[in-house]
């Protein structure tokens, strides 16, 4: 195995699923969807299959695509993107990351992350040769420490890797952790790379605030999202980068060795998705709402202490209450104990045992069928 | 951009493709066919995606394309292998090159490749810190000289990356050349990557023989391949890495980190079309063999030295006798002068103007319909 490799463990997701499948536990573990995005997506990628889209797609992507992603992004946030240079679609979000560390990181180079972590940001620094510098979202509220971002910055800070709204600890950064963010950027002149995938999935009261749209920030913002969490279609993993040209170009001088291109059948569908069924998204965050709610009232009266998310898939909740220290060894009984999985927060943080870390922390999805988060919470409480 | 990148040109095939759109030409560049792959295949992907197959696949891939995939090893080549730690799921052939290549090679490490290679190992071995060492398959017949090869290889060597059928060039390389390349992985204890994807598309007189399949090769080779080319669904960019338990880890640890997973729906799909469509390749073969003759007669009658292609999609002649000394000249001129796209081979070559190297080589596509070839031969003869 190359150094560039060596110590990073696989990904706690296909870890859990694959427990999840071998145990036959309810999954609220890894972020997918139980019930498929809209049926007018799925019939338009059938009519691609149906009719001639098989084959490549162009490396940025296929242009009613892009041209969709420009509109979208007007739309929603005002911003006005050129689709032919601004634009490039990736396999999700996952290669939009991947892109954009082998692209804009050279060894050495500190990024600034926002800790707990999406796992995949800690092993493509690391193969990028990247340093890390996490700045921790402390528990248990989880907010931006502006001191504590300024403290992170070096002269060797190459980007700050940010992700709102936040997995795991579902915060939404709010317009004043955001004018910290940018005041840093444009002060020390960085440039910010920030995962949006749950753009769309924020709660009554919390509202996404791309970091594109704050003065100063446009030229220096490579913006990261995807169709997967806000179409409900997580596996066919089309995503796309949107900024300004030379950071959507470090994307492409990447990307086109990593996979040149993919989906091209699925691609199209994703267009009409942006286009015309703009108002998924916003009523899945409302499903979502109620399901955070069943949720959170169900693990506060199994006794874990919950931290109510203002975005994302998913709630983080403290088991030390129920007398477990450790979220992990509680993870890897769970299934055991009580036919559930969940995720060990732990993973996610540079050094759990650290202030207002996550070694007690688990996260759990909500991104189900009410009738399978009431079936986990039920055997929750009835584990031994 | 990083350093990694700096210096590697966009991929040619997207550059030609671009050309081919922008000025209406006939694309007998990129490989890519013309009429897609089998109905029975785009139907089991409708099933999929209207049946629930749109979430995250896991990380190896789908079990049962895995498990084709392993049938499909074992009833072409006697391949004996566990379809969960043997086989892994990319997104197309290209990736399984790129997580290789991030996933073996460290900074320094050697890297034999045949010459002239297809662009992505060349922008992966940089990728990498790899540092590549050519062995020219040399014009006119390009045969690959064991010589050469062992020449190549120093103690700093830590794989060989080979490529048969062989793009660009159309050789297929023969039992002693596979010994040759064998002998030397096993003296030097290399491991050899070998991207297979054109392994169905041989013509009357050739057979494609794997690499692994050699005495002492399986537990040192990685194969790659993909049903892009053998199954006409170039788009879907769905393709597998095969081998022993360690190298397919080495792929999956780098590979969970650049996509994940994709494709989804498509991968049953696949999965169908390797156990129910095993004949798909062997009929477009022969399909192909016709268009290959077509095409070589033409370009011979338009006064081009052809090299007659014994496997891949791709034909290579050489325009010298046209006046042409430069082919990437010859390429940029061509759509103007006479409506056709093709690919400079020289893009392919450490020194165009090495012993038995390509400056002046060309390579045409013929796996297009043949009135599409007719019509790029009619408007090269009509050229000024
Ligand atoms: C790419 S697998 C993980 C899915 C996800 O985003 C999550 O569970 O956090
Ligand atoms: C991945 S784009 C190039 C397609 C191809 O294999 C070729 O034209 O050589």
């Amino acid at each position: 195995l190359a150094t560039r490799l060596q110590g990073i463990p696989p990904t706690i997701f296909s870890e859990m699923s694959a427990l999840a499948l071998r145990t036959g536990a309810v999954n609220l573990g890894q972020g997918f969807p139980d019930v498929d995005g809209p049926p007018s997506v799925i019939a338009r990628a059938v009519a691609a299959l149906e009719a001639g889209g098989n084959q490549y797609a162009p490396g940025l992507g296929v242009p009613a695509l892009r041209q969709a992603i420009a509109r979208h992004q007007q739309r929603h946030y005002g911003l006005e993107l050129d689709p032919d240079s601004q634009v490039v679609v990736t396999t999700g979000c996952t290669e939009g990351i991947a892109a954009a560390l082998l692209g804009l990181v050279d060894p050495g180079d500190e990024v600034v992350v926002l800790e707990p972590y999406y796992d995949s940001y800690v092993a493509m620094i690391q193969m990028a040769g990247g340093v890390r510098r996490p700045v921790t979202l402390r528990a248990p509220d989880f907010r931006l420490d502006p001191d504590e971002l300024r403290a992170a910055v070096t002269p060797r800070t190459r980007l700050l890797l940010v992700n709102t709204p936040h997995n795991p600890t579902g915060t939404v950064l709010t317009p004043e952790e955001l004018g910290a963010i940018a005041e840093v950027a444009v002060e020390h002149d960085l440039v910010v790379v920030t995962d949006e995938v749950y753009e769309h999935l924020t709660f009554t009261g919390h509202r996404h605030v791309p970091l594109a749209t704050l003065p100063g920030m446009f030229e220096r913002t490579l913006t990261l999202s995807s169709a997967g969490k806000s179409w409900s279609f997580t596996g066919w993993k089309v995503g796309w980068a949107t900024g300004p040209a030379e950071l959507v170009a470090a994307v492409l001088a990447a990307k086109q060795w990593l996979t040149f291109t993919s989906g091209s059948p699925l691609q199209p569908a994703i267009a009409l998705a942006l286009d015309e069924e703009a108002d998924y998204p916003i009523r899945l965050a409302g499903h979502l709402e109620q399901r955070r709610d069943l949720l959170c009232a169900g693990l506060t009266e199994a006794g874990l202490d919950v931290r109510v998310p203002e975005g994302t898939y998913f709630a983080t909740a403290d088991v030390s209450g129920l007398g477990w220290k450790d979220g992990l060894s509680f993870c890897l009984a769970l299934p055991e104990r009580a036919g559930v999985v969940a995720i060990p927060s732990q993973v996610f943080y540079d050094d759990p045992d650290g202030p207002g870390a996550g070694r007690h922390l688990v996260r759990w999805a909500f991104c189900k069928e009410p009738e399978m988060i009431e079936e986990g919470l039920r055997r929750l409480k009835g584990a031994d």
